[in-house]
């Protein structure tokens, strides 16, 4: 709080039922946005302490394996190191021009490893206070050493469990083989008919709110590099399954899936068992993007299932599982492209923006609470060893990560 | 053995690894068959021995609770009882007419309930001494308390373990949802088209052998009162799931099947991961009729799974279980519409040809061993609790089974 009172913020602390906030503030110029930047100052636990070369908790820079500079420490990437250049920016660009470019809030976080739990009544409770035009959240990564990120798309997901039931009892196959109904096959028909030859799901629906992602954007993902091989040949596959007719990335960023994530019935164990059995269970979860609504479509699968159950089954449904939408930014939003642009002046290559596969809570909730859209920028690397030990982050991306906040702030007050 | 030497019989004790067999034999007229009659002497333990009456080696004959006579010990029904049926009828058949019908050769087991380890060996050890015409065995039941049944078909079995293997590993379905194989799609995609829209299984050449019941039976199987409701209602099903257009009885005695006896893959416990298995289960059965041949279709479902397995997944095969054809007798070989106006006869109601569901391996060991067809007719009746306390044989099976075997033995002879 000391050093953001020596640039000029009012900061405070605020109590929680759990760790405290801290909450700052600095005037702009009129006219210009008001943005409010998000961080957590707390870190995983540093378990198992023995793999930790040091003291976890005594910062230090030295040179790494690979011969690049590094600052070692717990939370030196996520989140202390990220915050701090935030931070930093603010302390030089006052230094440089004797004031900031814009509005400035801030909060602080200590639970956000631990899900947050005091975050949502916070957030509702000083909804005057923390609303701002938009908030800047500083907790990803670059897409790699040169490469600056714009995170602007997290799938949601919907998690539906499912049990077909058939007969009152599991039946023996010699005996009743041929005459009662197998609920095993009354699911793998369900399950064979949620997709289509071309992989796209068949629930009536389905794409309902889906957006086709702009063709410079995907165009920027073709030049990341990412193909068949690096992606897929890791893990002991050659072609992409989903959707046909789009890359890699775009499957796991931008497009919806139906995805069977367990299955079970009858007899599972060593040997055989002539058995019918009584039920069958699937776990279903689908993937949602853009404007997919979790209800609809849970509403729909519904559907879908009962137009295909037999005589004589019923459909159980246990408890779901997530129905988060998704989060999309818009691409052609104004603060977006002057962050990109502010970004691709300051490192070897253009920013991109990208989408994830997992979820930032936060901007959801900046979102629900607030009303207020989230630029996701971060200077982490793939090879910070976030949660474990060792932990680093690149001085590189410490020191470019000041200046690309100095020239973000620039950019978005102009 | 006395018995039986004592109607003309010369009976010998045969010693196996195991329980000894009794062989015993006896001439007939010129020109008359020769008939191999088979039973077991052995029985299920008699365990919880509380919960008998009496003792259950200490036979009485009593009336049961509904006012009928039987005979109640263990070994009354299965199969002591019905063997004596036959001896019964030889010495009668004897003391009328001073000889056998025909050329009568016996063998009793000891190990029928054990799995007849010693039976195999014996019966190729004494190949020349047992072939015979044909062979009577007196191991199954009544159809009803009124009507006389014999057993010509046994459905033969095939069980299959089937795993598809898509990932090296199981995978996060936010990062590779969309873009990775998943092995229960696959499944269950092959699944799914094991069976046509009319519940026909469409493994090319499935239907190989398979002939169509001759109407006089199916017209006989109808009358015998086996509906939907009385079938299906106790296990709570109110329509045959199989082929369209046919009868419960045809469906489960005459009808080939594939059923899916059990299924798992990916994540079955309490709530949900979101995770994209790197591999999933089935085990898969065919029941077989009539001439199909088990390892023709184990290949040919071999080469349906092969063809739908997608780029980058495999199948993997394990342990087959069974692989044994069925036992189809013909309708209309000349001693079965013999045996059947003896047994009509005999018996208020006229005798039908049914099927079981289960199997009697000693018919297929019989084929295979001694190259001979079986005639089954016994007269056990459902509520004779085999293998469970308080076994009983209704007098009436014994009396009238008695008389049917000597009205058998004469229209064979004729």
């Amino acid at each position: 709080m000391e050093d953001l009172r020596s640039i000029g913020f009012t900061a405070e602390r605020r109590d929680t039922p759990g760790h405290p906030m801290v909450v700052a503030h600095a005037d702009g110029p009129a006219g210009s946005p008001h943005v409010l930047f998000y961080g957590h100052y707390d870190v995983q636990p540093v378990d198992p302490l023995d793999l930790w070369a040091r003291d976890p908790f005594d910062p230090v820079v030295e040179k790494a394996e690979d011969g690049v500079d590094v600052i070692r420490a717990r939370g030196s990437s996520d989140d202390k190191g990220q915050i701090m250049t935030f931070v930093e920016a603010c302390r030089a660009y006052n230094a440089v021009h004797g004031a900031l470019p814009c509005r400035i809030s801030i909060l602080f976080e200590g639970e956000e490893e631990s899900g947050s739990p005091s975050l949502k009544p916070f957030l509702e409770a000083h909804k005057e206070e923390l609303k701002a035009d938009f908030a800047l959240v500083c907790d990803t990564g670059m897409w790699d050493r040169e490469t600056p990120a714009i995170s602007v798309g997290l799938r949601g997901i919907l998690g539906v469990e499912l049990t077909i039931h058939a007969a009152n009892r599991d039946l023996h196959s010699g005996s009743y083989g041929g005459a009662a109904a197998n609920p095993i096959r009354v699911l793998a028909r369900i399950l064979a008919d949620l997709h289509d030859a071309d992989g796209r799901v068949t629930i009536p629906g389905f794409y309902e709110g889906v957006e086709e992602t702009p063709t410079q954007i995907l165009e920027s993902w073709k030049s990341l590099g990412v193909t068949n091989e690096n992606f897929l040949g890791p893990i002991g596959l050659s072609q992409p399954s989903g959707e046909r007719g789009r890359s890699i990335l775009e499957l796991v960023w931008a497009r919806p899936t139906a995805e069977f994530n367990g299955i079970t019935g009858g007899y599972t164990g060593e040997g055989f068992k002539t058995v019918i059995a009584a039920q069958a269970t699937a776990k279903v979860s689908f993937r949602l993007v853009h404007k997919q609504d979790p209800a609809k479509i849970r509403a729909a699968f519904q559907r879908f299932v009962e137009e295909r159950l037999p005589v004589d089954c019923r459909a159980d449904w246990g408890k779901d599982h997530g129905g988060s939408p998704a989060i999309q930014l818009s691409y052609d939003a104004p603060y977006l492209s002057k962050a990109q642009a502010a970004l691709s002046d300051e490192w070897p290559k253009p920013a991109v923006m990208i989408a994830m596969g997992g979820s930032i809570p936060i901007v959801g909730d900046f979102q629900t609470y607030l009303g207020m859209e989230s630029l996701l920028v971060g200077f982490g690397l793939s090879d910070d060893r976030i949660h474990s030990p060792n932990e680093k982050y690149d001085v590189e991306s410490f020191r470019k990560g000041q200046r690309s906040w100095a020239r973000i702030l620039d950019a978005l007050a102009k």
